[in-house]
């Protein structure tokens, strides 16, 4: 029953695991000056590098939580970047909202849960 | 630790499962010009079919999010459906927030983690 | 396979409780009177109230979602109470994002997964 954690602060974990399962954070670019693929490109590096912390990889996902500041508008762009990114028929669930973000630079932002490698 | 998959494309899957747990993408409706009744209808017809698919149903599910587009006006009618459709006792853990969604005719979007019947 | 269901009425479960998991359903603020300080510290009491009867306790969340109604106005005091209310190490995952809220007047919601006290 034990949860451990991953870059934890005073706010938040970066990734917490319990059992089999890696709950990640919400993550967001730290470059802002860039476009939304620019921006879905140094998320999805982010999501990586969580999740080879905690044992996991991209092929392991279970859902996704995708926000857009402008949804209409970034949509397709950052799905370009998303679906190049993931391996073939590994695509988690998934969902895709606009909200204004923590920060008004910040184009998208991605929380993942996913399973953990343990065999 | 064999994650599962069900519809799935180069973006998303409807569903994943892993172990005893299901986690379904966000679902919106087909028919968009209908009012946010039928649109919730149409979504929950989509969450029954994908549970289905899983090996669960409408009683076994753990958590929902639902975004409508504009909650002030709909959210009562969504709830109507919603409690209509629901099993007494059943009801799963919720938040029900406002956000523009994917297009601008899609009234509703439904996501759900449920619990797979292994029994 | 059973799912336990807490406070549980015709349209959501104040929490659910599946093996070692327990999802909580988006808590708000009873007085809407107060600003976003006072109306995350009630949030907070809720959570906590419902962790409690489900086993668990603040100290063991996975992931949390908050929305707040203005997030470049309110982000800040949120956190302060948010930070303060958790123990030393044990930060969840987490996503902040705004959102209209069921009604005008709540300015905060927060939603939690968290693990239970098997042991």
């Amino acid at each position: 029953m034990t949860v451990q954690r991953i870059q934890t602060n005073d706010r938040l974990s970066g990734a917490t695991i319990f059992s089999d399962l890696v709950f990640l954070s919400g993550q967001v670019p730290t470059d802002r000056s860039q476009n939304v693929a620019g921006q879905t490109a140094q998320v999805l590096a982010k999501v990586d590098a969580l999740l080879t912390k905690a044992s996991s990889d991209r092929s392991l996902m279970l859902s996704a939580q995708i926000w857009l500041s402008d949804i209409e508008r970034d949509f397709e762009a950052m799905n370009d970047i998303w679906s190049a990114w993931l391996p073939v028929g590994c695509a988690p669930a998934r969902a895709t909202v606009e909200a204004r973000l923590a920060s008004a630079d910040v184009l998208v932002e991605i929380m993942v849960v996913a399973v953990r490698r343990t065999a």
